[in-house]
């Protein structure tokens, strides 16, 4: 029998995931089974069954994303930039190992080519087969999965894609690259020259000084950059945040926006780049 | 020595603060101190201090409001009714014993009379002394602190309030009638011909049934019903609603926004009623 991770509790009152906040706040989730979990040679990844999130994937102990509200992120951080760029053709997303983000890129016609570059080949096995609620069970064919790491993958490509899409998970470890100015340097360089990006900046309650900086390289690199934000239920702050580069446009179009969406309607993508006046007075600084 | 209620937990980890959402969820806050504990005739009102999120009041175990993300809440069940209606003079605070409310509302200088109707006033007590980021310290002279039951006090009132806050907690024990449609009638009754109330309507995410027969009594009761939403970091889910019932008004004015407001900003005013999808359709049902 596999060894229980140290994120895992059992007692007589059942078992739980603690999601662990730098030892400040700990979130427990009661799980009814470990649907799945393998060492890869980046982390530990687990499936496991809840019974009021349904199936969440967990990295190193973390809660990524569950079939409650997983669409909410992947919707966010897709439908935004997908509606602001008028005609995309060629979509990189750089990480989105639960394929979430993927499955929205595939909602638009127009996108001929998805580039999906995930470190961790597992990751892409476990939400395939065990959390076909945010993966989708993808299976377009304009979806390529190329298992590498995107800050190597970025360096080789120039004037390419139409948008880049970067799904990271939080900053330490293997991601803490994907938060520097020189990659995202690299990744302007990737873009064709009427070209955007967008990547998760974290939480403004809890991770400001990541937003504040992120913003701060994009808008140093891009000559339009905004912050959107969105509300994540199992998001620890629950409000999570977005940051747009782009060389050129910069008004979503709301015409555009895929008819099967859960979360971004015409109106919250219209309002979405309206911050709350801390987070204005923050970013201002 | 006082007992520590059983959702304290110490180990040699040190203090932790442990929520019960319903045996599904835990959340753990650490906790340096306890500042004040007292059993009133009605709940368990405590003050902790607390490192990452500074003084929290905790009612029966469940943190109501923290000094870091207290003013998000009573900002938003302030600022909308007052902006919306165009000369508030009376106004009614149902609950709100953390007081923050009642300190928002004195920011509108046309408003003349503000009562404040709290069942419990250990509550206030333990505020005004030990949570003053929340509470300011209230000493504004229109303030009338009335300690009785709101659901009794609103029944003896007709045409006298220009706007009615109900800033209830959840609606376990005490606060279950502040819910009922019943309640909600006298309230309409208390308001003027042109007067609008607004009460918290709980999580979208956990609590959408509470959140649907509120929306849906108000409905029937006034001719104008809205539900609006805001992020608070410590409440389960991120996200929080509230629904606002008019008799006349229903946009908010933009230019009487208070200055010193640190969560709502005129941009962030005129975006809260756009609705994720999923709630536009949950409430359309």
């Amino acid at each position: 029998m596999t060894q229980l991770p140290n994120f895992i509790q059992k007692n007589d009152d059942g078992m739980w995931l603690v999601e662990d906040e730098e030892n400040m706040m700990k979130i427990s989730y009661r799980i009814d089974e470990i649907v799945y979990q393998k060492q890869s040679p980046f982390q530990h990844v687990m499936v496991v069954q809840s019974p009021n999130f349904g199936r969440m994937l967990v990295l190193d102990g973390i809660v990524q994303t569950t079939s409650l509200d997983g669409h909410i992120y992947n919707e966010m951080i897709t439908h935004v930039p997908l509606t602001i760029h008028p005609n995309p053709k060629r979509v990189l997303i750089i990480g989105g190992g639960d394929c979430g983000a993927a499955r929205e890129v595939t909602k638009y016609k127009e996108v001929e080519e998805i580039d999906m570059v995930e470190i961790d080949a597992l990751v892409v096995e476990a939400c395939k087969l065990h959390l076909t609620d945010v993966s989708g069970n993808l299976s377009d064919p304009r979806v390529n999965f190329i298992f590498a790491d995107g800050i190597e993958y970025i360096k080789a490509k120039k004037d390419y894609y139409d948008v880049v899409i970067i799904d990271s998970s939080d900053p330490i470890g293997p991601a803490t690259q994907l938060f520097e100015k020189s990659f995202y340097n690299n990744v302007k360089e990737a873009l064709k020259e009427d070209g955007l990006m967008v990547c998760q900046s974290q939480s403004p309650a809890f991770h400001m000084k990541v937003l504040h900086q992120t913003y701060r390289s994009i808008q140093e690199l891009f000559p339009i950059s905004k912050v959107y934000t969105a509300v994540v239920p199992t998001y620890p702050g629950g409000m999570w945040s977005f940051t747009l580069g782009s060389k050129k446009y910069s008004e979503v179009d709301l015409s555009k926006l895929a008819a099967d969406t859960k979360y971004v309607s015409p109106a919250l993508l219209s309002q979405c780049f309206a911050l709350p006046a801390f987070l204005q007075k923050a970013l201002a600084e």
